[in-house]
């Protein structure tokens, strides 16, 4: 698959045991490499990688696993090591790992030298929908990605093999957006995937979920490289999602909980905005059934509405949700501060009766 | 003055008074304004800016003058004002000073929520330089703009009348900057120059210096945004200028100080490489004549040379040096470490011998 956005084109390679090929993707002569990767990641693969560059000068770093090291804190740990390893603006950097470290690789080689080339080497699901699309950023405390740039990668290296190594709630985690995926795309593959039992799932049926989560993401991407117009449909579920993660602390609920959360409230919101029934039920027992928290604490829903208004879709401090009129036919819609408290307070509630 | 960026295509409009028109050169409705301005300068401007936006929502954040505010503290401290001011993605971003305030003013624009709409009000000579082009940067403690983007501005706008509140340090600061583009692009030019005392400029000169330069720096930045070629002759002088602010600490020399004596460098090793006579001596006695400090303490040349490679031309940790071939023939070149020590050694000994 190839993406073609504003600056560069760039090939989405999947594959099983790619990661020991890397050459027959890169078209340039790099001065050197710079393999960011977490700590879980680094056990298993990073070998692997370094492997494929034996006449080069490699350098690694190795950071913390887990949302926290996205953090301005790491940002300029990691341009500290690039300086004082010498890389320079023909070195190349590799992000080896999952969404954090895809993002926060991707935001050193946006601003080492005012960007060099990059590549994602994704190792769990859910980052198939951050490593494609070019948006990369680390958080500030106030929230989630709120510091980054659009900075598409030189190819995307998706071995899926690195994908068996994955915990339940990792492939639950990352499932959640190929679902976003198939409600703002497609009905039918929504209902192909409330008949999957994710953590039973085949090599063969993973690899064709992903490449059709990539495929959308990737045509919206391509029609809306910085988010001006329908890219925002990627954002469904996101709102409630980001603000969760905030309020609960990041890593009480995976990134993909936190949206399957959020994908509900989408619908719950949906429904009556646009007065036309979603499967919200059938939605929700699939989601039990697969494991995901779907029974919460105590919200604090006015803390949720302020931490929902630093969403990047706010305009004039007004919440602008993604919602679907139906499924396949995504759309935005402002939604007032009382309104928003008010389907927050119901939808608690519909949780809670279940 | 158009110049065509590959992300968009934006205005350089010179002229007396046009601080107090701003809407005049602004296409869009903001939803909120943020004006990003230093201490000395929002004494004397800051109220004309905020002036123009009478129906708007506008925050203001006033950063200490002088390089040291272009640190990773203070851009993370702007993200947070931006974000608690309610900042989004329709806001715009003005950066009001000189190219400190522009740098990171611009540098927060690129990143906040991804990257936001920005507009240079310079307020100094050299920023004619740095706010045409979309060079955005922070300053590591390694070196100069490593963190950093290629981020266009919507608009720069430049009031000469605020010009006229700069002290003679400031002139000068600026003047090297315009010696340069001369140098690079136009030997009738720089004659001119030659020939100009800028501390008593007219101010009608200043604007014909004013576009004059702008107009080189425009014609390279158009032909090459990301600077894979020939934008890389605007660093004639630069590669020891930025080596030395760093090793004397930044605003020991104005930066517009530091790039003289990187040009007399850059005109000594250039006359040794080309065997090729360059008016290394006219343009000494100009510097000196017009208060530029040329005779300097003692230099650590393994110190300077170490720093001269984090410079972001260097290339597999060799320095890359921008060359004269002849006044409008500029080249780049590698020069070795051994080499460039005996440089520097001998062009400290001419400097003394004057």
């Amino acid at each position: 698959m190839v993406i073609h956005s504003s600056s560069n084109s760039y090939k989405i390679i999947l594959g099983e045991q790619i990661r020991f090929a890397l050459s027959d993707f890169l078209s340039k002569d790099y001065s050197s490499v710079f393999v960011i990767t977490d700590e879980k990641v680094a056990a298993l693969y990073l070998a692997d990688i370094i492997g494929n560059f034996s006449s080069k000068k490699v350098y690694e770093s190795i950071i913390p696993h887990g949302e926290q090291s996205k953090s301005i804190e790491s940002f300029y740990k990691l341009q500290t090591e690039a300086i004082t390893n010498g890389l320079d603006r023909n070195s190349l950097i590799i992000a080896l790992g999952g969404g954090v470290v895809g993002d926060l690789a991707g935001f050193i080689a946006a601003t080492f030298m005012r960007g060099i080339d990059y590549i994602q080497i994704p190792t769990t699901i859910l980052a198939h929908d951050s490593s494609v699309g070019g948006k990369v950023a680390i958080n500030h405390e106030l929230g989630k990605n709120l510091i980054g740039s659009f900075y598409p990668p030189v190819a995307v290296i998706y071995d899926i093999d690195t994908l068996k190594s994955l915990g339940e709630r990792e492939v639950r985690s990352g499932y959640a957006e190929i679902v976003k995926e198939a409600l703002i795309a497609d009905e039918s593959m929504f209902n192909t995937l409330l008949m999957t039992n994710i953590c039973s799932v085949s090599n063969e049926q993973l690899q064709e979920h992903l490449a059709y989560g990539i495929n959308v993401k990737a045509n919206i991407v391509e029609a809306d490289e910085k988010e001006s117009g329908i890219r925002k449909y990627l954002n469904l579920g996101h709102t409630l999602a980001h603000a969760l993660e905030s309020e609960l602390g990041y890593g009480a609920l995976t990134h993909g909980e936190a949206v399957a959360i959020g994908l509900l409230f989408s619908l719950h919101v949906s429904e009556d905005v646009f007065q036309h029934p979603l499967p919200f039920q059938e939605l929700y027992t699939w989601l039990s059934d697969n494991g995901y928290p779907t029974s919460l604490h105590a919200w604090n829903v006015d803390s949720l509405i302020s931490k929902m208004k630093s969403d990047k879709k706010t305009v004039n401090k007004k919440i602008q949700m993604v919602l679907l009129k139906e499924i396949g036919k995504p759309t935005t819609k402002e939604i007032d501060d009382l309104s928003m408290k008010a389907y927050l307070v119901s939808f608690i509630r519909k949780l809670v009766n279940q």
